[in-house]
C-alpha cells in the first residue's frame, strides 16, 4: 500500500514528538517533512528536538532536516502541533494552500465550520469541511480533557440524555507542554487552575456532542461545570465526573457499565490503524483507573472508567482518565486522519 | 496559670506527633503522660516515636517513657490520636473512668450523643456530653476533608442556605498516617479512592451543621456528593467545591466573599490559644489557594478558598484548603479542647 | 519448539510481576506452576496479585491457580522472586529435590558453591554448580545495583585493570518491592541508607569479577567503596562511579568508551532470546542517561554509561545506570537460565 | 539600636525572596531598597514578585515599589542575590560607587583580591578586600554545595590534614531558581548534570580552605572529585562523601564526630544575629540526614552530618545536608554581612 506522504507542524515540542512517535511506521502514513520553529531551521531533527519520550527517536527520521512553517510543504496532509500561541494563522495558510491540516491546536476548535471531530463520537460533523473557505481544510481535535468527558458522555447521552455535567480534572505535567509547569510549582503540590481550561470543557463539549443541521452546527444543550487541577503526575488526566440524566427512567449502574461498554464507533468499524478496539474500558477495582498505572495500556487510546456507582445529587458518578499527549491529542489527530479518509472526503 | 494535665494517646502516630507538637509551650495544658502501642512500653518517647515533623522532638517529651492503653492515667483530658481500628473501645474505657477524651478518630464521631465539633460552627453542640452514659466525656472533631467544608458552608448556610455539594478532595499523604500510603503506589500517580472518605464527608457534614432539638441533634438535611482522591503532596488537602444555595436571590460573588471573610465564632471572640485570628482566609490570586505554599501558613489553623467564581450549574464554585493533620486533626482536637472548657463544661 | 516449564516463586511480589511479564511468551520457557505465600493459596494469580506494571496481567496467567512453597513442583526449572526473609530454606529445599533454582535473592549469593552470575561477565563461574550438594542447583544474579557497576567493570578490567572504585547510588522506589517505601518518607526526599545494599555491592562485585581457581572461586582483589542512597524515582538505580585503573598507560577517554561499547559476551554471542543486542550502551548527551528517560529502551536489559571524563582524583568518573527491577533482578535471572541452557548445563 | 540600611539586589529571585524574608526583624539591617528587572520598575513588591515561600510577604515590605540596577541606591550595604547571567558588571559599578556588595552570586567569586568566605572557616580572607579597587567592596559566599563540604572540611583539615575528596550531590530543585527546573525533567528523575557545578565545587572548595600570605590567597592543593546530580527534592542538598586525611595515624569514627561536633568559629564566639548555635550538627540514627526532615531546623543555618563511618579506600565517608537557599545561599551573604561588621571593616 502506498502511504500518503504527511508532515508534521510543531515536530520538536511534546505533541509533536508523539506525532513523529505515532507515525513511525504508520500503516497509512509516511513522515517526508518536519516543520518548527525558525531557530532549528536547518538543523536534523535529533539535534533540533530535545526529545522527551522514553523511548529512542525513531532512526528513519532523526536526520530528517527540519523546515520553518515559511517554507511550501508538499505532503497534503498535515498534522499540526504547534503551540496556540502560533497556530492560528499558520494552519489558515496552509489551508488555503490546499492541505488537510489535521490540527491539535484549540485556535480553529471553536470556528462554526472547523469541525472538532472525535470520531468514535460525531464523525458526521465533518461535513463542516464544505463549508470552509479553503482550498483544503482544517480539521481539530477537541482539548485533552474534553475528549475523555466527551467519549463518555456520548453513549449515555444516546441512551439517557444529558441534563447537566459536573467535573473536576487533575491532569498530568505533560499537558503543559515543554518546560512548561516549574518544578517548584508542581512537586508535592496542586495547582487549582489551568488557564481557558475549563472554559474549553464547557464549550467543546457542548460543540462536539451537538448534531449538524441545515444551517451548521448545533451544540448541544446541557451545562458542564468544570474544575481543572494541575498535578504531579507525568502522563494522564484523571476526571471525577457526576451524571445527571435527563431520562426520567433512572438506569441502574449495570446498565451504565453495558452502555460504556459496549459503545463502538466509526473506528471499530472500519478498524482503522489507530483505533482501541474497545473506546471505553471499565475497570471494577475499587481504586482504578490510575494514571500510572491503566494510562499506557492499549497504546494510550483507550478511555478508562471506574468508580462507577450512584450519586447522591445527580444519578451517576464516575473516574475518568486518559492519555492526555496520545488520545487526548497527538493519537486524537492521527485517528481523525484515518477517519477522515475512511469515509473519503480525502483527497479534498 | 497552672496548665491542666493532659495525656497523649497514640502519640507515636502521625497524628500523635503532631499533638505532642502542638500541646508542647502549650498556655493551658501540658502533656505527663504518653500512651503508645504495648510494643513501645517503656521505651522513651524519642526512642518509641519515628519521628516524622521537620523539627526536633520537643526536648521537654523527649525522653518521657511510653505507657500502654493498660495503663490508667492521672491526666484528665486525654488527647486521642489513635488509630480508628483500636480507638472506639479504649475511648470508651477512659470515658468511663472519667477522663476527658478530645478524639481524633472516626469511631464515636456518629454516635447520637457524642458532639462532632468545629468551635466556631457548632459550639452549642458540646451540649450533647449531658446526654453520654460516661463519668467523663467523649468529644470529637471530623474527617480532615470534612473539617475544610464544613467550615466553609458554615457562614454560607447561614447567609444563603445550602441546597446541595459537589465536592471532589485530593488528599495528601500525611492523611493516610504512618506507613500509609505506599511509594510505589502514589509516585507520578492519583489513588482515586479513600476508603470510607466520601461516607464521611456526606455524613459528618450534616451532623456539623445540624441543630440541637429537644430529642437531640438533627442533622442538617442538604444533599453532598463528595468524591476523594489520594494526590503526591506532603501536607494540605485541595477540594473543589460547587455550591448550590437555597436563597431565591442569589448572592454575588462579591457578598459571597464578605460572608466567608468576616466569618468569627466562639474561638475568634474568646481569644482560644490555638484560634487562628480569622478562621477563613480568601485568597484573590487565581491560582491559590496551592498545599505547598499556603497550608502552613497561621500555624495550619486556616481554612483558604480561592477561585470563587460563579457556576453554570449551581451558584458558585471555589477550591478549598486546610491542613490536614493540624486544623484537620490535631489542632483540631486542640482547639476542641480549649473551647470545652472555655465554655465551663470542665471540669465534667 | 518444545518450551521448558518453568515455576515462579513469589510469583506475587514486584519481581514476581516481572518474571510473569517477561516468561509470558518466552521462546523457551513456559509458566506452569506459580508460589506465593500461604495467604494466597488457591487463588486463582489475578485475585492473589496486587499487580502494579503499567500493562495488564498476561491473559494466559491470569486465571492459573497459585500453590505454596509447601506444594511439590513439577517444574524442572524454577525462577525465585521470593524474599529474603525466606528465600533461603526454600530455595535450599527444591534444589535438593532436584530443580534448577534461578535466584533474586540475596541469601545464597555469597555461598562459596553458588555462582553469583553476570552472563556477559563470568559465565565459566556457572561450573560452581558442580560443587554444590544439590541433586539440583542454586544459581544467582546479583543485587540490582552491584549488576550495572559490576557489568561497566567487567569490560574495564580486561583492559585496564581495576585499582579502586567508589560509587554512590541513587536508587528507584521499585527496588524496595511492595508496600516497600512509605511515601510519607521519600516524597520530596532522599534516604541516605538502604539496609545491606553498601555491603552486598562491596562484596557481591569482588565475587562476580573473581576468577574461578583449582579451589574454587577467588573474588577481585579493588576495594569498593560504596554510599547508597533511596531517591524519589519509580524504576531505575543511577550511580555515579570513580575508577582508579591498575594500568599505568591511563588510556584516554576515547578509548574507555571503545572498550564499553565494544563489550559482547556470551548473551550475544549466543544470540540468547533476553540478550540485549549490546550489553553497555554509552550516550553522550551531557546530562544522560537519566531513569526516566533511558531505563526503559531496549527491554530494560542494557545498561547505559554517560558522562564519562577524567577524575581529578583517580583516573575516570561516569554516570551508570539500568532498569533494577529487569536487568537488575528478574530479566538477569532469565538471561542467566537461557545461558546456563545455552552451554549445556541443564538438564542438570 | 540603629539599624543599617540595606537594599537586596534581585529582590524578586529565589534567592532575592529568602534575602527579603531573612531581613525581616533583622536586629542590625533594614531594607531600604529592593532592586528588580526594568519589567518589574515601579511596581509594587508583593505585585512584582511571584512569592514562592510558604509563609507570606512581611507587611514592611510588600508595598515597596521595586528599583532597577539603573537607579542609584542609598544604602550602603546591598544583597546581591543577581542571576549570574547580569551579576557581574552590576556588582562591580555599585562597588565602584562605594557600597559594599554581599553576593551570592558566582562571577566574582574566583577573582584573586575577592574574599569567598564562610565565617567559620576564613573569616581572614576578609583582609583580601584591601587589595580591592573599588571605593566599596565585593564579598562573596560560595556555591551552596560548596558550602556544605567546606564547612565540613574546615574542621577535619584543621585536625587531619586533607588529602583528597569524593563527592556526589543530591541537589534540589529550588538550587536552580524560579522557573528553573521543568517539571517534565525531574518528576521521578534524576539528572545526572547541573552546569558548572563541579568545576564551583572542585574551585571554591580549595580557594576557602586556602591560607593568606604576602602575595594574597594560596589555596588548598588537596583534589576534590564531584560529581553534582539534581533530584525532586524541594530544598535541601545531599552529599556523599569520601574524606582520604593526611596524617599518618588514623583517627577514629568517635574522634572525627568530636572534631565535628566541637567546631566553633567567629559568628559562634561574636554570637551573631544570623549563626547557629553549633555550625555541624552529627545525628546517630542511620537514615539521617534527610532534606525533607532536617534542613528546615535550626532556620536553615545548620549543617548536617550523617552515617559517618570507615570507607573501605579513604578514611572516612559520611552524608552531609544542608538547606541550600538558607545556609547555601541568601543565609551565607547574611552572615557574612554581620561578621563583617563585626570584624569592623565597616564602613569600608
Amino acid at each position: 500500500m502506498n502511504r500518503i506522504p504527511v508532515a508534521v507542524l510543531g515536530a520538536t515540542g511534546t505533541v509533536g514528538q508523539q506525532f513523529v512517535s505515532l507515525l513511525d511506521n504508520h500503516r497509512q502514513f509516511r513522515i517526508v517533512e518536519l516543520v518548527a520553529s525558525p531557530r532549528n531551521e536547518g538543523k536534523r531533527y535529533k539535534e533540533a528536538c530535545n526529545w522527551k519520550l522514553n523511548h529512542s527517536v525513531p532512526d528513519s527520521i532523526a536526520d530528517m532536516v527540519v523546515k520553518t512553517s515559511d517554507d511550501p510543504l508538499s505532503a497534503p496532509i498535515l498534522f499540526s502541533g504547534l503551540d496556540n500561541s502560533v497556530a492560528g494563522p499558520i494552519e489558515e495558510r496552509y489551508a488555503h494552500q490546499g492541505h488537510v491540516v489535521i490540527s491539535n491546536a484549540s485556535n480553529h476548535r471553536m470556528d462554526p465550520d472547523v469541525p472538532l471531530i472525535i470520531p468514535e463520537v460525531n464523525p458526521d460533523h465533518f461535513s463542516l469541511v464544505r463549508r470552509q473557505p479553503y482550498r483544503g481544510a482544517i480539521i481539530t481535535n477537541s482539548n485533552c480533557s474534553t475528549m475523555f468527558l466527551s467519549m463518555v458522555l456520548a453513549p449515555l447521552k444516546a441512551a439517557f440524555g444529558i441534563k447537566s455535567i459536573h467535573v473536576t480534572t487533575m491532569q498530568a505535567i505533560s499537558g503543559a507542554g515543554y518546560p512548561g509547569v516549574p518544578a517548584m510549582d508542581i512537586l508535592s503540590n496542586v495547582i487549582p487552575y489551568i488557564a481557558g481550561e475549563e472554559e474549553k470543557m464547557e464549550q467543546e463539549t457542548q460543540k462536539i456532542l451537538g448534531s449538524i443541521g441545515a444551517s451548521g452546527l448545533e451544540p448541544a444543550r446541557f451545562p458542564v461545570s468544570a474544575q481543572c487541577n494541575r498535578v504531579p503526575v507525568y502522563d494522564g488526566h484523571t476526571e471525577t465526573v457526576v451524571v445527571d440524566f435527563e431520562t426520567p427512567d433512572k438506569p441502574d449502574i449495570d446498565r451504565v457499565r453495558e452502555v460504556l461498554t459496549e459503545f463502538r464507533g466509526l473506528p471499530q468499524e472500519k478498524r482503522l490503524y489507530s483505533a482501541p478496539r474497545q473506546p471505553i474500558i471499565v475497570l471494577d477495582q475499587n481504586d482504578r483507573p490510575q494514571p500510572r498505572r491503566d494510562v499506557y495500556r492499549d497504546n494510550g487510546m483507550v478511555t478508562f472508567v471506574g468508580r462507577l456507582r450512584r450519586d447522591p445529587i445527580g444519578d451517576i458518578k464516575m473516574v475518568v482518565l486518559g492519555h492526555n499527549t496520545i488520545r487526548g491529542a497527538a493519537g486524537a489527530s492521527v485517528l481523525n486522519a484515518e477517519a477522515f479518509i475512511a469515509l473519503d472526503y480525502f483527497p479534498v
